[in-house]
């Protein structure tokens, strides 16, 4: 299954489950998001509702208001050699807010304040039950599904100082999107590609696969010191290219158009824009 | 004024301002969380309600439920100076969870993957307003008050890797008390010292005025980034004198009494237990 989070065209949001070119909107009174319907179990029992054409209706995040995101840094050893950066025995995790995503086709903001805006092109998953103190061996009961994301970051602002929360959740850097995509719809979930490209070209390419801590491991490493809930984000890292570290160095500007595909689970589109 | 958040003898929560042995309830059912009256900007117009003997409640986190908890890093010279690091330009700004704070008196927590349980006293403000972009000429306007901060760290999880998260927010261990005192309570904030005790032994003391970055200059860079709402929390920093940097180390274990007094502002004391 499909399920996206949109808004109908009256403005109000909802979400619904993707059918070809039609959104089958699923909100009810009890579970008016997919979060709420995550929360509380009846995400596969919800009837269907008003159909939408997929064209009248904007897309929100994935999921518009997680909790939690936690971002895994350095998960590829292609950006830990880029970075110049030692490989550790754990991962590093930080922070992005909720308030700073966007959905598939809205603009992505370059920050006034920076000159150093960056892709991070980035296989995410959602949290589907309470998850806390998950072993590794039970983790994949715990993800609701996955989608594209793109954790757009200030260069500058993240290397301020040596936490990178600054630069990683500026309001509109953060893409995800378009759907949240069931494991069921996901042959060889490894053997996807996590490709980036910017203005069309191809700028990030890597296999799931190539990741250094696995889902699994990242799942039990973040339930061992923080609780998660249903709806909540772990964003697993990103490949190797990024711009920060090509010479010449590649910054997103105005009018770039950049987009995340990760195989079968779809592309997520963002032009950029300059913050008003 | 003085406020807390409090069970009432049957456990639901509320919230009042303190008088003497005595908590006046503030709490309607418009605003029934001093998060809320802060929202709505109705804290200094609510009617008293029913009075409870200090004694007979159980203290909340200042703010049960922070949207955000922003942590300075590295902002005192000395603590700087003892964890061997570099002193930036910027702020280091790393994220704590709202659902890893406890209250005065609650026991802290030690998770049982850590024998590296560490102290840091630290004077937290509480956002009043709606901040954004604000600049630091501005930023006292924007400040609801004040408590004590107790970011209890797990060391070794905090240096796994390079991000201080997974140390920052295990469950039980953020200490956030006891009151909210207002800003018009306070004479000279800067002449106030951090200090921490551990089992009655002074291990941190100094000034607030020996920050790197004062409050209206961390004000104006975190509200750069990310907008801040009423009820969330910047913590400022902890002084030098952490366990972690004795020689010999110094850690908290199970039975030990470890209290942060920020002067005026008043004491916030917990026991340590480990994680069941």
């Amino acid at each position: 299954m499909r399920y996206v989070s949109f808004r109908r065209p009256d403005g109000t949001p909802s979400f619904g489950r993707i059918e070809g070119e039609t959104i089958v909107e699923l909100a009810t009174d009890a579970a008016p998001s997919l979060k709420a319907a995550l929360t509380d179990g009846s995400l596969s029992d919800l009837a269907d509702g008003a159909p939408y054409a997929a064209a009248d209706v904007v897309l929100l995040p994935v999921i518009p208001d997680p909790a939690k995101i936690l971002c895994v840094g350095l998960n590829y050893a292609e950006h830990v050699k880029e970075t110049g950066r030692e490989q550790k025995v754990h991962p590093a995790i930080f922070v992005r807010y909720g308030d700073s995503l966007i959905a598939d086709g809205q603009p992505m903001v370059k920050p006034t304040v920076t000159e150093r805006f960056d892709y991070e092109g980035e296989l995410a998953l959602v949290i589907g039950k309470p998850a806390h103190k998950v072993a590794a061996a039970d983790a994949w009961d715990y993800v609701a599904g996955y989608a594209a994301f793109n954790d757009g970051s200030a260069r500058d602002w993240q290397r301020h100082n040596i936490q990178f929360t600054p630069g990683k959740t500026f309001p509109g850097t953060g893409g995800f999107g378009p759907a949240l995509v069931t494991p069921d719809e996901i042959d060889d979930l490894a053997a996807l590609r996590v490709q980036t490209r910017l203005n069309g070209e191809l700028v990030q390419d890597q296999p799931v696969s190539d990741m250094i801590w696995d889902i699994p491991t990242v799942i039990e490493y973040v339930t061992a010191f923080t609780p998660l809930s249903p709806g909540d984000v772990i964003a697993t890292g990103t490949p190797g290219g990024v711009g920060d570290k090509r010479t010449p160095p590649l910054y997103m500007k105005a009018g770039d158009k950049v987009e995340v595909t990760i195989g079968t689970i779809g592309t997520l589109s963002n032009r950029i824009i300059d913050e008003q």
